[in-house]
């Protein structure tokens, strides 16, 4: 079988994030998403990196929102799906900016994101990316959010702070 | 949003596998799915338990797999899906079976297990599952293996020992 | 063979700090002690836990530090030996203190701490604390810090903050 | 403050054990005391390896022991402190051996193990390598086992088999 070619855009947030000894605060300066995608056995995808920013998503700005957007839809023209790994603080900016640009993307692109970095022994990053690399095999195009066991169609998500996970807006 | 109440049918297997310090060597004495599960965040789904047996795969007898099956076609008419926690030797006859009973269950049902227990740190057991819990929100009703990053549809999935995991027969 | 009671000291620091989702930063509002003592085999000591204070070291005054020492100095006429769990920051100045009230204890006080929390996956904590454990059944009377494999007498021990870790001063 | 040089022999046993993915049992194939090493933070001892054999012990014959026996015996003349990694279901002949040999050896040496592998989670093999690495530098030259928090002195050391630790013979 041939695995489906799926590219994956880091953009920083929790998820990434490591424990820095001196300051005893965490902060953003290493990638782990490579150690975690050599945890998991892939066999329907194969992966292509694009490390596009390091960002905690609070810092990120609307030309930040826009260019995770476009550079979202043009991998979604090229590979068979794409993910997209972002600070859930405003993971919502950009992939409500996707479907203003857009509408619906040539492939299925798929928001995931962390409220635990994967440094912690309790996270749910791995679970998180885990859900992310299968459903962008089974969606149809369009912009989703997979995170916590659920998968939600933008637009309409939004972040539920006090519950720690993300909901669709009821109208 | 309301939870989908999805059946979790357990029937032993390598998954679930402790370690016996007195023996040296890895029994089939508790079920470690309730650890795995509470580690998990589930939103999507609401889970109801079902412990029919908790069996080394290579022991199961042909009225064990058509157990197994005809659990399976009943549980699917009830809950909004069906999966199953099986030893991944004989899961294939599991599913083959399901498949000869009813064709298309009443909703999907989603075969998992493992090749490394969860006891283990490399463990491929929590992704199975985190990947089985979500496809079944995902798929159509039929009867699916979910494990390794990919999602196989029976008839026709068996398993590749050389290279442990799952394959889609070519006719 | 009857085991050692021996008196453990929590005061807080970074081997106990947990994770806060919400403000994503380190604080210190749960122990975790318990979950590390329950994770290790002890056959040589029985531990006898007096949970003193929980304070981020670098927040506690002259008052902490003559309580903490004072509290080591009677304990260690009652058990075999005392441990204290102490945030790294000002784990000397409470340990200096002790020499000074006491000079040597009537049995050995073994101080500890962690550079990264038990939460983390890559901690010191269990090393830290485990090294503690047996040191503390196998030196003489007088006040110690048992870290990152190695054991130093009080007085003169200081942290090297560059080096992460502690040292012994030289006069 | 300069480091202890320790030697540490490796000689196999369940500390060391690998899980075999295709035959499903824990068999001795690859040795992971250097990746145990590499996860603790080693300020007191500078280690050197000495992988002399790799065998589950209650394969060893009268002529491992003795090999054991004499290479430990050698290596306390030139090293600090000797550690000897060992299947417990044997260790204590080795142990044995070595007092029969030499008596008291230049410097300590401390045998180790772990009834349960590193490979596990909850296993007590970094706890026990632990221990050895701190109990070697505060020991007397002798002959000891160090393990579940406590160091017994050989000779008269015996694994308990029921409890699954090691105790010290009442004569």
């Amino acid at each position: 079988m041939t695995k489906r070619r799926i590219a994956l855009i880091s953009t920083g947030g929790t998820i990434e994030k490591t424990y820095d000894e001196l300051s005893g605060v965490l902060a953003n300066h290493v990638s782990v998403l490579d150690v975690m995608l050599a945890s998991l056995e892939l066999r329907g995808v194969e992966v292509q990196r694009i490390a596009l920013m390091n960002k905690d998503s609070l810092e990120m700005t609307a030309d930040d929102h826009t260019l995770i957007a476009e550079t979202a839809a043009q991998l979604a023209r090229e590979a068979a799906g794409v993910i997209v790994v972002h600070g859930t603080d405003r993971l919502a900016a950009s992939g409500e900016r996707l479907v203003e640009l857009v509408g619906t993307p040539a492939s299925p692109v798929v928001f995931t994101g962390a409220m635990r970095p994967y440094e912690l022994r309790s996270t749910d990053a791995l679970q998180n990316l885990t859900e992310a690399l299968l459903a962008v095999q089974l969606l149809a195009p369009g912009v989703y959010l997979a995170m916590h066991n659920q998968v939600l169609q933008f637009p309409g998500v939004v972040k539920d702070r006090r519950a720690g996970t993300f909901v669709k807006e009821t109208p």
